[in-house]
């Protein structure tokens, strides 16, 4: 009954078993191998278009790697308020962009909509160098609500965004999950939609480390390369991510975990709805269920051995808000007996 | 024959069957693990100190993080101008410091001396805010000269920069390579001869990524975990790089696949020194050898098969320095073959 | 009829002629001269206890070096969200900080009180690195809506912002306004009040260009000089800042220009108010008044010669926030003419 | 006998009276005032091409966000060892670059050559992101060893950086010395020569505190006003600078007290040179003169009254290097004191 993290879960065999085919031998080190050009090819293939893309080895390096290359310093990069980059990366973004400005918005459902952009550029564009300059908005593919972006939805911050000469950014820790969710073309929720960059996560849905940054116009990379090298971002043995981010992307193993994972969440989600033990707290599109549950469940819940996090929220009418997280691993027994507890329970 | 790098090889079979072995089950991530509290302890016994342990994914990382620990964003850290710190890491020192000054000092066989220390800070302690402050000595070890700091050498380095002041760090990307040709105790040629910080590298001696910054004093390392979580070098699954340091250590392996190294390297230097094809530029100490090399044999040499690099540097009495590196996976029958061919061209 | 900015007014003539007598024979540079030292102990003075004082040259300076003395480069920085440091210094913060996140908190009145920080606060502390570190709260007095905090509530936000271990920052771009209208003792409403560091400054009120950052408790300034240098603000012949520094505190000259220029705006308010033209948006504490107009008042007030800007907010029940701003400079002609031209529109 | 800095010295009498005339009345604030508008044109004019310009506050500034105009944050920024960006600014150039290294070079009288800079440049150009990236070449007129790059010499240093892809920045912090020196057209000397951004500094010769960056190609200023804001270098009351500006430009006063300064100088160094208390270090282009002193000189100079630095470099020869700066302002008969001081010794 662990539901705390996909973070908590190793890595898939399929993957392990790239690292060992790798191994032998030698190779050009920093990214000149075949298994990375392999790889870029995969990932043009994958997205319809040639694009350029980087191997990083953490979510938070590619997220502000991404925004580095979208902002000046003096930028302001607009975000949900429980975007991962403002409230979980010790501010890196603002590391890596040498001081631009994340300016955190309030969005139901942990999403950001045009209204709420549009809001939040009101005053913008005066003359004279004293404001910071909107250059960027950054949404996460699910969002941290567990919620995906449907490929409208992108594509309508992204022409506001476009009118008004922002970059977007597209956080995709959880892409797998959303893609598997939306059943949609990976193209049609990315560039067909306006995304400029998407930071290609798959360290969460079975990988060791291996996040891919993936510029879809290869011009707006720009001087990525050596932003990476100096933030020790580029692997000596770089084919050892490589070789990760190819066994996810074959026979699109990456979409086999992630549908697993979310077919778990559903489950969680369904045993949660139908026993009135809580309320969810916003629709269910990928491995992540957010749910109110009174303080007595919750202590009875974590005492049954069931292993979820509070979420860091006040109390909304005496209940608080929780996050279940299911991966392609879980063990489904743990979420038959779940079902069991909170059988017992209600 | 192969001679690149040590970076052009795969991953010891130890160390992969570890990542295997840790895949199983949940686990707390981003270093919470039992795996990352056990490597923790190891490096305790192995420097028979309580150290303070800090897992990342890239020699610049590490270096970056250690010194930005080690000086003000004004500070000087003076380093040899072939250091990697300052010609080979894209100025990534300069970015995790925040704009602390790199200051390159000549020095015979790649190292530092406290004469040539002395004389770099010779007029640095006026008043006033004027001057960048002295505030670091850098060394490697080994040095990019492949020649290793004996522990006499570090201490007396260290006597210096302690007087003025400064923190002391090593650069250990190849580490092993030097203690396994120095046979001394970790301990002795690090914390007891007064360095600060270590960078104890494992990525080139068998490791798939996996540096780890080693404070002697736990005090010294202030808020290094912050500065490393945005720096994007916090790993979720940080268990996969702790277990890859656990296995590396497990029965001294770090120092039998450095010694197989440094075997192979001293090979190579006999092949070369006793043909007389060319002059070996500095001591040999550990896995690597430079040799003055006229351009015709460089050439032959090439053309027969043989791998290696000329090195970035103007001609020597018409000779190019070149770089030869071996690792615990150097295929030997690749020397036996680098001998013949040296054979029929003197 | 110029009610657009106090720093569209020349400098007070006491400053102008301090200028020219520091001018004459020579005077040991940066700061080592004796008008230098003499406002040191002036500023002592003034405070009633030892502080630690910098000089430099804007405003924007002073908030960002002080501001980079109080939080890490990872530090949240709680504010107004109309606090200048946020939205008028193109990041400068973020930039002298090296990425320190601004935080904007809405509160009426363009203050921040310990309700609005303790529900900021909220959630942070969780164990581990991932969340920027609660650091500083930073205060505008006068506020950016021209209000002023009074001891109390400056007590009262110290005492919450103590108790979580963060610093207080006070932006004094307009303190002698403040403190001409509290009738306070200058140290009641920083340091007794719990303020670390208050930019004081002094151009906004009839110097050139001269802004001091106080420190109350010197040993809190740390490496405040080399940052400061290093930022290019320690000028080469300081005096001529210290001197106009001198001139502005003589004789309280500061609070005889400050109380002007309120007397001045309460004119301004008294004439707007009672002409009910339109409404005051806040309390009028010092030299700005806010004001709710109609835009074709706005147009008829522009046409007939008034000067003074729209502010960039949305339109509030079809009204338009507009500030008026007065100097000790101010021509007291036009707010006659300014009564004329309201009365005649109304 | 005050030789101790140009920075010693007050202001020059119509400087201060441009600052009593703008004083009056209104304008704008933040350089949109009609001083600055004029000094643009005025600058524009004495280049004899369209220039984009900018006021900051301390030469340091002007250096700095110049070198940032030119350099990304992993370039490399050459520089001769003594060149004030790199030993007297607390390393500011890196502040403002977000981490570019200045490679200092050594030169004989203070300047670098043709040669000096491709052999710095040798090895640079390697494939992939390791190399920081050359980016810039900096000059100083006068050098710090008070000579003056002729405009043949700048011409063939700007050949070089131009046919390698640098830019070539030149702190101007006593242009004016120098100019009056090679009495060639200002435009002669920089753009036409191959200079790229100009720091033109007036605060060493008579102004209070106002330095000039300018651009001769106005497109290559790029974003600096937005890093000149956010480094609090805009200063409000803007026309208080440019008024400076303007006098010191007004019928030449700038040339006419360098002219003075030089003037001294020379007699100084001639003083010298004649009684033979000590050696010239270098040719004598503008207002200070480099000199080896035997200690019991030095000691007996300072006894006599004489107030000079030594200058932080190791004694030659027994001799320490002295340097003695004249200004306009300097007192003749001081210059005629230090003679007989002289003769007495001698």
């Amino acid at each position: 009954m662990d539901f705390t993290s996909d973070n908590a879960y190793g890595v898939a065999p399929q993957i392990l078993a790239a690292l060992s085919e790798v191994s032998a031998g030698t190779s050009p080190a920093y990214g000149d191998d075949e298994v990375t050009a392999r790889l870029q090819a995969q990932f043009s293939e994958l997205f319809e278009r040639d694009v350029a893309m980087f191997l990083v080895g953490t979510g938070t390096a590619a997220n502000s790697l991404a925004l580095a290359s979208l902002s000046p310093p003096y930028g302001v990069i607009f975000c949900h308020e429980h975007a991962h980059i403002h409230v979980d990366e010790c501010a890196a973004p603002e590391f890596f962009t040498h001081g631009a400005k994340l300016l955190p918005l309030k969005g139901a459902n942990g999403k950001l909509t045009p209204k709420i952009l549009d809001e939040a550029l009101f005053g913008y564009g005066r003359p004279g160098p004293h404001q910071p300059q909107p250059a960027a908005v950054s949404i996460s593919q699910l969002s941290e609500a567990g919620t995906a972006y449907t490929v409208e939805e992108v594509g309508a911050l992204s022409e506001l965004a476009k009118a008004r000469g922002l970059g977007l950014h597209m956080d995709g820790a959880r892409f797998a999950n959303a893609v598997a969710s939306l059943k949609c073309a990976p193209a049609d929720v990315t560039w067909r939609a306006g995304v400029d960059v998407l930071c290609f996560g798959a360290t969460k849905n079975g990988a060791m480390a291996a996040e891919a940054v993936i510029f879809f116009d290869p011009d707006r990379a720009g001087d990525f390369l050596f932003r990476q090298k100096r933030a020790g971002q580029v692997f000596s043995k770089n084919r050892f991510i490589a070789a990760q981010m190819e066994a996810y992307l074959q026979d699109d193993l990456w979409l086999t975990l992630a549908s697993q994972a979310n077919a778990y969440t559903a489950q969680v989600a369904e045993i949660i709805e139908t026993s009135r033990i809580g309320t969810l707290a916003y629709p269910v599109n990928g491995n992540q269920v957010f749910v109110y549950l009174a303080p007595d469940k919750i202590s009875a819940l974590h005492g049954a051995g069931a292993k979820f996090h509070p979420w860091p929220v006040p109390l909304k009418d005496g209940k608080q808000l929780c996050r279940f997280v299911t991966s392609y691993a879980t063990d489904p027994t743990g979420i038959d007996e779940f079902a069991k507890v909170i059988a017992d329970l209600t």
